[in-house]
């Protein structure tokens, strides 16, 4: 397993470390090469990802990501030219992002069980293509613009992940979020796409709710969703309330894939470099480990996925949530688990 | 007082009745028009808003408006044939929507008096533009873009009212809500009118806040918030979920302002026209009431709305939440609340 990792900003190499760790257990012999982009090169150098840096990033089986952003680089530096050139460049359309209620992890809004989701957010596309522009800037004249853009071939083939997925699920239910009533040509062609797609899956019953409804779904009645498809921004917004109805975004993972692998996909905590506690040694890295799991998942090595997966809950289950313990403490007690767990397996 | 009312559908109609009942104890001679728009008069006849009619509007000191929308209407038609048209044609630029935890009223994430904001919504400018297009519809080449169109002229007037909003109340404190570092043109445009406007409000504290980190704090720590200035399509959502922790959209009231009087403002609950509950006298009437407070600010009458807000509270910390009565009930208790209101303060 060929591994590229960008530690990042703040947290990031934080997390990662103990990521790692616990990857360690699993996957002993990984080659992993890092890469310094971020905020430190920026500033040292000006560069966010030089060609050279992301064809060797292509030669890769996957990428970790810790996280990205400092207050020292204006807004949408690092952002716009490092992160979401990333996920442009190495086509990651499908921008999946589970959201799980796990026993012993308190929700504000629910019991655990009753929160099981996993959405499907489109990653290249959307408000997030980068279009628009300025006209007459700093002038009483000014016009800014952005522009969402959809199209058939971006929409049609996260809408087909979104239905094959729920077809594996128990609940088998997807809902697609949009705002069709006011952005009538976008969720037009997002309707028209789920409509298609969805005579090809009889056993999956579908649902439409508008973003602002499905916001206050989340926080009023979230055992409601199974797989939600959805565009960039939409799923930008709800991806982080669904973070924060199940356990906070220290619990958050998620995979920027590119299902049909031309292209190595990338796995990064939903959380941010969070500048605040940076340094501190007390960042929760169990999205970054949970992020591993969906990592694995992607390469085909599901057992270990499982094992990881198996072994959060676990700790989570028996964790003192108000004294989780040192990032390197959380870190060491899942690598144990899993290297528990893997013992385990290997005697039987 | 002359008021133009547009019932609409669903719930409209029903809500609409007990916000007049209320508005008779303080205003018992408004002269009233009613205007049949909504999804009946579309079936029946095709139109949504004739230009005689909205001439009519015109001429109103203010529109009150129930809800629109039906199931047997495609979704957009009446939300940008009528809704929408009507705020943009007649400038109601400032959408204003408090969201407030009145005593009695319980939250899944706070205490009451912990929540107390009024969130300025931009409403004549960025995606609710309806700039945007289909581009070879029905082929595998479909393309379909929205455009976000926000002006200096459109954001500033905003942020004015904002700050001007914030400097009247005790903290003083306005947090922007945008996505900067991904909407880099118009994020820009807000920072930057935001930044200058602050220049006058030496008073006024300011934080800015990304959409997805603002709905994760409005269900973790909703207290941080007192005025909220944010764009067209965050503040829709911002509003349902600020509405989902205060108690629901069943109290969440909102007006669209022009705020230059130049044209009649107009009032409407935030809810929609919830055709699942139309017809069975069970919704709650306490939004549009409560908009009609909003509306009575608007026009100047401060005292008959302190009364309003100041019954719907009494109504609210005394009522049994699982069995708040029906519709007609609980207008009658709010009614009867203002009148004994009204008459005390008459012998004062
Ligand atoms: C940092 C930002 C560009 C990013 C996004 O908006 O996608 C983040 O919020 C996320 O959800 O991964
Ligand atoms: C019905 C719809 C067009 C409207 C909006 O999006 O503004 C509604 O959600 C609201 O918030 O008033």
């Amino acid at each position: 397993m060929r591994l590229a990792v960008i530690p990042g900003d703040g947290i990031g190499p934080e997390v990662i470390a103990e990521a790692l760790k616990v990857l360690g257990e699993v996957v002993p012999n990984a080659e992993i090469t890092r890469y310094d982009l971020g905020a430190a090169r920026w500033h040292a150098t000006g560069e966010l990802l030089p060609e050279s840096v992301l064809g060797e990033l292509r030669q890769h089986d996957a990428i970790l990501l810790g996280a990205v952003g400092d207050p020292s680089v204006p807004s949408g530096i690092l952002e716009r030219g490092l992160l979401l050139r990333l996920r442009f460049e190495l086509d990651h359309h499908v921008n999946l992002r589970p959201a799980r209620l796990y026993p012993g992890v308190r929700s504000p809004v629910a019991e655990p069980g009753e929160i099981d989701m996993v959405v499907v957010r489109e990653g290249t596309e959307g408000l997030y293509a980068g279009n628009g522009g300025l006209l007459r800037k700093d002038t009483p004249h000014e016009i800014a613009t952005e522009v969402s853009i959809n199209t058939s071939f971006g929409v049609e083939r996260v809408v087909r992940d979104a239905f094959a997925r729920a077809a594996n699920r128990p609940r088998k239910h997807l809902t697609l979020v949009h705002k069709t009533n006011v952005l009538t040509h976008a969720g037009s062609l997002w309707s028209r796409v789920v409509e298609e797609v969805s005579l090809q899956y009889p056993d999956v019953t579908v649902a439409y709710q508008h973003i602002d409804a499905a916001t206050i779904h989340m926080v009023t009645d979230p055992s409601r969703f199974d797989v939600i498809v959805t565009d960039n921004l939409f799923g930008d917004i709800l991806t982080d309330l669904a973070a924060a109805v199940t356990g906070g975004i220290g619990l958050a993972a998620s995979g920027n894939l590119d299902v049909t692998k031309r292209h190595p996909s990338m796995f990064e905590p939903v959380h941010g470099s969070a500048p605040d506690i940076a340094g501190q040694g007390v960042a929760d890295p169990t999205a970054a480990v949970l992020s591993v799991a969906l990592m694995l998942d992607h390469l085909g090595e599901h057992e270990s996925a499982r094992r990881i997966e198996a072994s959060v809950a676990f700790d989570l289950a028996t964790r003192d949530h108000t004294h989780p313990g040192a990032t390197y403490a959380i870190g060491d007690r899942l690598a144990a688990l899993v290297s528990s767990n893997t013992a385990a397996r290997a005697e039987a």
